[in-house]
This record gives C-alpha cells, sequence and structure tokens, in this order.
C-alpha cells in the first residue's frame, strides 16, 4: 500500500468521467475509490470510522489508523506504446488521467492498486465514439492491429471485467473503448411502454430523462450513479426488485451490439418463440462479444402507491422461512430482504441480533392494503415481530427503514474505499442456490470465511443478507470486514475470497448471482460452466470476434 | 386428398403412442388426425359438422361433404433403406405403424399428406431409447453412418418440426429418435418447489404424477394432451398463463440435453448472473443441438382461490385498450384472453359480435378479491360490459365462460382434423407486436389473410384472439377457414399462409410467438433473425453437431 500522498487537486476537471456535464458539472470522480471524489470522507470522518472499526474488530486496534487518503492527483502512467492512429484521431485521447481512469473498475484488487498509485496497465489510449459508426471503427483498428479492445462504461466492475493490463497481455496494445460519449434517452414509446436508450447513459442521467415523461426503469443496482445501461445489460445486473423482475434481463426489449463482423440488433418484440432467443446470448456477454451501443428497454410509470413493513425474527431459520412464504405466495413483493442478525448491526438496523425482514410494495395502478395485509400475516405466521409498518403511502415517498436501508445501500460501496484507507478490508460476494441447499451452503460458506478472517486478519466479521429472493431459492450476499496487514493486503484477500468461492462451489452454489465473472470469478466460472457450452460460447467467440480483441481473458479464451 | 378409405382396425394397440399404459391403456392415437383416434368424430357427427360449415361458409355450400374419415388403418410404408444396427436392436424398431406414426407432425400439410394415407418419407428406424447412454449411442450410430437424427416428442410440431422425409434429404437413412420411453416425474423437491422431469413424459402424465405430490407444473399448451416436456422446451412452448410467466421458459430451472458431442446439463441455481444463460440456448434449439432428456422444472401448489370474470366490448378497440390496461396493471392475471366478434362467434361464446374478455386469477396463497375488483373496475373504465362474474371460489373448480372456453381450446387442434375431413380448411397463426403496431398489424394482417381466402377459396372467416398479453404488447392469435377445392389443397394453404406471414413480417410482428420456427416458418426466420445470431448459431451447431445429423434442415444449415 503506498505511503506518500499527492495533494488532490481541487476543481480539477475530471474528463474521463464527464458523462453528464448537466447533472453533474464540475463533480470529478476519484481516480482510485469508488464514486465521486467530493464523497470522499475527510481526515475527522475517517477518524471517526477507526473508532467504529476498533469497535467492530477489537483484536485489530493496533493495525487500525486513518492512512493518507490515497493517490487522487495527477496520476502517473506509462508512455502509450502506440499513437493515435489517424482513423481515430476525432474521438480518442491519451491524456494522463483519462488513460487512469479506465485502467480499471472496482475490485477489491484494483482499490489497492488504485489507492497506492500504480497506473502502470493504463490503457495506450481511449477512445470515445460518438456513434455505432465510430465504435465499428475502432473495433476495425483494432482488429487489423491486433490490439485489445475494452468496452468501458461505467468501470464499476467488482470482478476485475475491465482491465486494461490483463486485456492486453502479449498485444502490443490496449484500447479503452469509452462509451460516456453515447448517452441518453433516445426515444420514448408510452403507450408500449419502451424506450430506446443510448448504452452509455449512467444510472442517474437515465432515471432523469426518463422521469420527464413520467416513466422509469426502476433498475437499482448498488452501483447505480456510476454503472451504464451497457455495463448492466453486458453483466446482467441485478436490480432492487427483490422478487420477479430482479434482473436486467427482464427489463431488455431488444439490444443493439456492435461486433467486429458489424452489427447485431436483437429483434423488437414483446415475446417470440422463433429460435433461442438472440438478447440472451448478449446478456452476460462482457465485452468479449461486441460492444452494445443501445436498447430498448422496458418501462414503467413511476410508482404512486407504496407499502411497507419491517419484521424482527429472534432466529435467522425463522426469518429465512418467512422470506421463502413470501417468494413463493405470488404476492410478488418489489422488496423482501433478510438482513441476519450480523448485518442488521453493521448497517445500523438494529443492535439486538435479531433479523430483520424489509418487505416493500409498490405499484403505478392500485393501493395495496391487501397485498401487504397477506404478507404480514405470512411474516407472522413464521414468528415474526413486526417493527414498522404495515405503511400504506400514495405519495410514493420512501420513508423509514427502508428508506435509511435504501440510503445505506448506495453508500456501502464508498464505505469499502474509506475502510481501505484506514487499514480495513470489506468486501463482499453473492450466490444463489436452492431454498433446500441453503442451511448447510450458508454453513459452510460462513464457516470457511470466519476460518480464513481468523488465520490471515486474526479475527473478523460475516454478515448475511438476501437481496434476492426467488420461488426456487435465495440469493445470499455476503460481506466480510477484516483487519489488513500493511504489504499483505492482496495476499490476505486473495485467500478469503478464495475459501469463499470454494465454499461455495463445494455447497452449489453459483458464483455469481449478479457481479459477474470478469477474471476474478472465471476459475469457479470455468468449474461450473457446462463443457459444451464453454465449446458453444468460444463457437461464438470465433464467429463474431474472429481476431480475439475484446476484453481477451473475459468468458472464453 | 385419397379417396379409398382403409378400415380401422378396432382396439389395434397403438406401439407408437403407448406412452403412458397405467393412463390411457388401450387408447390410441390416430395415425393421420389430431389426438385420440377415438376422439374423431362419426359419420353422424361429421354430417353435422357439415351444416355448421355450410352455414360458416355460405359461398362455398356445394364443395362441403363428409369425406371418408381419412386413413387410419395399417400404413403403407416403403421398405427401410438400412437395417437396425446391432448397437440399436434393443430398442429400436421398424415396424410399420411405428415408422408412420413418427414420419411427421400435425401441421396441415402434414394432416393433408396424413389424410391420403402417404407414408413414403417414414423413418428408416424409430429408436426408443430407455437412458441417456441409450440416446447418446443413437447419436453416435447417426454420427458415424450420417443418417439424419429426429429428436420425437409427442408429434405435435405445426410448424413441420418433425419430418423424416425433410431431415433425411440426401442422406442414406432417418432415424426418428422417439423420447416414449423417458418419461415421469423422477424426483420432487417440495421446498424449493422443483421437480425432475425426463423428457419424454406427456402433459397429463406430468401432472397425474405431480398431483400425487400436491404439486403443478400449470403449463397447458393446446398440445397438452400429446405433447411433452422435451417438446415444450426445445421449442419454447405457450402455456395458459396470459400473463407474466407465459412461455416454458420461465418455468425451467435446469435442462439436461444429449449432443453428438456429449451431455450438456445446465446449472441449477434460481438465479446466476455468471455468462449468458447457458439454458436459454437449448430452450428454442428445436432438436438441432442436441436431444434434451429431462429437465428440472419450477412448480407450484396447485391453486386453492379463483377469481374470474367475463367482459364484454361492442368495440374490439376498446377490448384491445382493457386488454392493455390489465396487461401494464401489474396485477398478472392467470388469464386475459381476449376474444375479437368472430372469435366469440366460432367458439360459442357469443354471437352478437361483440369482443369478448375473459380474465382470471388463481392462488396457492390467498383470495382474489382486491385483484379481480381492479381488474374488473379497469374493464369497466375501457366501456366494458360485465357479463359473468366476478366470480370467486375457493374450491379451484372451474366454471363458467372460462371452463367452456378451456374445453373448446384443448378440443379445437381436433375440430382441425375433423373440419380437413369435410372439405374445409382451418388453421391457426399467431405473432407477436408492441401495442403501437398491433393496429396497423391486425388491419394488415386480416385485409390479406381475408384477400387470400377470398382468391383461393371463394372467402371464408378470420378471427383473432390474444393468446397471451404483456406490458409492452399483445400476442395475437387469428384462425382462418374456408373451403378446400379437392387436389388443390396444399396449394390453397400455402398462398394463404405465404400472405399472412408476408403480412406479419412488413408489420413488424414475429413469424411466431409460440408455435415455433421448424420447416413452414424457416424463410420468415431467417429474414427476422439477425445474420451476426445466425452465424453464431450456426457455430454452435458445428461445436455441438459437427455431422450435422440433428433435425438437418431445422434452424440452421
Amino acid at each position: 500500500m503506498r505511503s506518500v500522498t499527492h495533494g488532490m487537486r481541487e476543481g480539477s476537471i475530471d474528463q474521463g468521467s464527464g458523462r453528464d456535464p448537466g447533472r453533474d458539472a464540475g463533480r470529478s470522480r476519484s481516480l482510485w475509490a469508488w464514486g465521486w471524489r467530493d464523497r470522499f470522507p475527510d481526515a475527522a470522518a475517517r477518524g471517526g470510522l477507526v473508532q467504529l472499526a476498533r469497535a467492530l474488530l477489537p483484536g485489530a486496534e493496533p493495525a487500525l489508523q486513518a492512512l493518507p487518503p490515497g493517490h487522487d492527483g495527477e496520476p502517473e502512467v506509462p508512455p502509450p506504446a502506440v499513437a493515435v492512429p489517424d482513423a481515430l484521431a476525432a474521438f480518442a485521447t491519451q491524456a494522463p488521467r483519462d488513460r487512469a481512469m479506465c485502467t480499471r473498475g472496482r475490485a477489491f484488487p484494483d482499490l489497492i492498486a488504485g489507492f497506492a498509485g500504480d497506473y502502470a496497465g493504463a490503457p495506450d489510449l481511449v477512445a470515445r465514439p460518438r456513434d455505432a459508426a465510430e465504435v465499428a471503427r475502432v473495433l476495425e483498428v483494432c482488429a487489423d492491429r491486433g490490439w485489445a479492445c475494452v468496452p468501458f462504461g461505467g468501470g464499476t466492475s467488482v470482478v476485475g471485467g475491465v482491465d486494461a493490463r490483463l486485456a492486453r497481455g502479449a498485444r502490443a496494445a490496449a484500447v479503452a473503448l469509452d462509451l460516456a460519449a453515447l448517452s441518453g434517452v433516445r426515444e420514448v414509446d408510452p403507450t408500449s411502454r419502451l424506450a430506446r436508450i443510448a448504452a452509455g447513459t449512467p444510472g442517474p442521467v437515465l432515471e432523469d430523462q426518463l422521469a420527464a415523461h413520467g416513466l422509469t426503469l426502476r433498475h437499482y443496482p448498488q452501483s447505480f450513479e456510476h454503472s451504464t445501461l451497457g455495463g448492466w445489460l453486458a453483466t446482467r445486473a441485478g436490480g432492487h426488485y427483490a422478487t420477479g423482475p430482479t434482473r436486467i434481463d427482464e427489463l431488455t426489449h431488444a439490444i443493439t451490439m456492435i461486433t467486429p463482423r458489424g452489427e447485431l440488433a436483437t429483434h423488437r418484440h414483446p415475446g417470440s418463440g422463433a429460435g433461442p432467443e438472440p438478447a440472451r446470448l448478449v446478456l452476460g456477454s462482457e465485452g468479449a462479444l461486441g460492444v452494445i451501443t443501445e436498447a430498448w428497454m422496458r418501462i414503467v410509470p413511476r410508482p404512486r402507491w407504496r407499502a411497507s413493513a419491517s419484521v424482527a425474527f429472534a432466529d435467522f431459520t425463522a426469518g429465512v422461512a418467512a422470506a421463502r412464504a413470501l417468494a413463493q405466495s405470488g404476492l410478488a413483493p418489489s422488496n423482501a430482504r433478510l438482513l441476519d442478525g450480523h448485518e442488521a448491526r453493521l448497517h445500523r438496523v438494529r443492535f439486538d441480533g435479531k433479523s430483520v425482514l424489509l418487505i416493500g410494495f409498490e405499484s403505478a395502478d392500485h393501493p395495496l392494503g391487501a397485498w401487504l395485509a397477506r404478507a404480514v400475516e405470512l411474516a407472522r405466521d413464521h414468528g415474526g415481530e413486526i417493527v414498522t409498518g404495515p405503511i400504506e403511502s400514495d405519495d410514493a415517498s420512501r420513508t423509514g427503514v427502508a428508506g435509511a436501508w435504501r440510503q445505506a445501500f448506495f453508500d456501502a460501496p464508498s464505505m469499502q474505499s474509506a475502510l481501505l484507507s484506514i487499514g480495513v478490508m470489506s468486501d463482499t460476494f453473492e450466490t444463489a442456490c436452492s431454498w433446500t441447499q441453503f442451511p448447510e451452503l450458508h454453513a459452510r460458506v460462513t464457516a470457511a470465511v470466519a476460518g480464513a478472517l481468523a488465520e490471515t486478519c486474526g479475527g473478523g466479521v460475516v454478515t448475511c443478507r438476501f437481496t434476492h429472493v426467488y420461488p426456487h431459492g435465495p440469493a445470499p450476499y455476503y460481506t466480510f470486514v477484516g483487519a489488513l496487514r500493511p504489504g499483505g493486503e492482496l495476499a490476505q484477500w486473495r485467500a478469503i475470497k478464495s475459501a469463499a468461492s470454494e465454499a461455495l462451489a463445494a455447497a452449489g452454489g453459483t458464483i455469481t448471482h449478479h457481479h459477474a465473472v470478469g477474471r476474478i470469478h472465471r476459475p469457479w466460472y470455468d468449474r461450473e460452466r457446462p463443457p459444451l457450452f464453454g465449446d458453444a460460447l468460444a463457437a461464438v467467440k470465433r464467429a463474431l470476434d474472429p481476431h480475439g480483441i475484446l476484453n481477451p481473458g473475459v468468458l472464453v479464451g
């Protein structure tokens, strides 16, 4: 971990993140930490965080301190290996900060490298095509010259999905294809509830522009503030709906993807049964098959009615049973999140070790009293104690526990960066399994991670929540926290990540419910994926990207 | 059309359809017509049908008559081109009736050929593997010898998806791989609501065996009585849910498919975000990529509560608006079927030209009063007149208009065969489009089909209903009826089918919402499919079926 701090240049313009001058003019992204630079806590706040961390990790007291806040000045990037080709000159740059911003995502190893100011792997140039033809031109240049091309959206991958150094490998150069200039809602069909949206549109811009029509996509991944529609599609993002259409897949009508062999635009029907579904090959392609440039998305009117309750369970197992009953009820709540006692404490929801189930309904069409009443009845049937609610409102406001939870949810990734800067490792991993498998999976995973934390960090905390619940099983989401040893951070993280991933695989959970594969999950993905599906995907890759220039090392090859 | 009738052999055992001796012992499938042989109407009933048809098609009176009931005796099949290989001897047959039964599906051209007793294209042998290893052995033999292999489930394809003659092409032989011996519910996990079911299981057997556990798949395509789980998966069948999980895709947890290169078993997670979804490549593969042998399906308890209403609209456009409001309400009715005035008359629901919207809810968890009340309110807001209901029941019985509709729904394919036998062509086609596109699509399609009927049949009837409705558009389903000219039947049908398909393509509808592609829809599928997705699919085909033996001519190649 780096020990010398470069001064922050107040007011400098971050060209690499200037996606929406209208909304966030003058605001810039941190070079290394999650999110807005001005959101990173100051020295006093980080001092307070040290006190909290000491309480959380009693054995680690001496190591915890507010380190310098990490490198966020002018980055030191190596000279580019190639010049900007004439064909790309109108929309490409080699400015150091642009190259640094597109070097990597925000996985824990990325944070460590960024905190240390390491930009040795920066892409040789950043192209910001302004239309589909310019995207095609970038791919053409890369194919001609054998350069790697990394499609770059919000840069928020937590799985090594964007990594210029690893994509380059032995190639002559790596190009970051930044989709920032392809932004905005381009067409709205309110009758059919569809909107054509450019792939580089970040979450808040997308929602602001739809709101002007009284509409919304209602897809809020935790990265919402910075990630883009194209990134959500490429990684099959999970949104805020805890049941039903949890994943961006279900909100997708049609996708346009530019491949090195040309455009692939999937059909625009609300449902076609003509052969395997083309969009489903694009969803989850993680930049390895093509560059998603725009999509028709399924949108809805903004909700007018909400109903919510929160329920406490003395016993996590009872909370799990209640969550299952709710997921299997057919009531389709928009929110059904279960926090175990540790998670409730970590997120300051409650401090008595009880589990909490957050239940919420929303509708643009009708009041939700009958829905919530039955959900609360189910929770009570499983021994739940109603803490707040039932609350019904018709002004679409978010209040109470759910509102606080929502804010903490969006703040969590920033917190991870801040914790790193005081010598604390925190990270999350997630999976999905059947209800039948869950008890054993949970026991194995928490034991494996607690054991790894004890061994590598001298102790720590593991918490669990359900981010999504299906009639057939939950998507458990784990957070772990432990003290870092200066110089050994990456090895510590790897030991714990590996223990967690091995435990998931052994217990039959998937390596990822919504974080995607990237490079970090690749070894377990390769074991989980049916080998013949791997062959099929490799054949598709050869058909669409014959020179293998797109995001090399991701998914196939 | 054939003019000499072979006598039916009463009580003969139909080896090719003996899928469930326990349920339908002694009952056999018609060699040419849809469904059970004993369901085919007798001479008196067909005489009555002639009277009805004369009323429906006044211009066609002289041509209509009860022809002989079609060939259903011992079929005349050509000698097989090859002998049964030793490796398959334990589970293959060349009995004429077995070969005849596996010759083709039940598309209109199939009915014409079958009615004429034409089995010149019969497969050279029928293999009925009893386990996955025997399936693999069939594929191995076919790959070694360059024989075509046609996976055969219920044989109910209405799009030429199973056709031994066309699959054989210039190959030395065609093998029908009949999945009849792979039948039954094999494992049930009630906690996670999952069941492992063999692919050759026909609908009624599947439901009977799940019912023993108090469970149900609740997937009722119109072919339900005879089609199989594997066929539903391979063709992305549409079920009886009119909204929400309308398609078998959504009820699928994991699929096992045997390819010529080995087994591809997709993951068993309620939701994984690890790369493109493997199961989505298998769904809709129509026997061209592998043989589906079993699947884990998502099941539910049998419903305890139902609520329903039927609503009449003087104006079809108002009915469409009401259907849209219902589909966009978030109420998720299990039934939301709109019949236009012609369809209501044809199905004897009402005779005054008004459109009818059937609304139904079902739940195993809660009463549905609030749901139905809001649905009825929406229908009234659009000028609907409540005809029956709101009816609520807690005994899961089906009554009234919906019950009558359901029976007519399952009887319709039998009616098609019976009409053919009195000289009347009736057939259906379906599509999906956005709500915005629907008015123009509907106008173009009905005009094109009415014009083609006038030209080729001297008049006829076109009706429309919505089988499924999505927030983003309906799945309109058209029925056309006209008089046949002896000797010109196929040309008549082709002219109308082609006019309909061209109109759909021109208006932006898909060539199929749930009937699949097969060979009949292939020209329009090739135009509708993104060319690069076609390349990707061809690459997958080469990777999984390198000798191109599986269902040649379907989807790719």
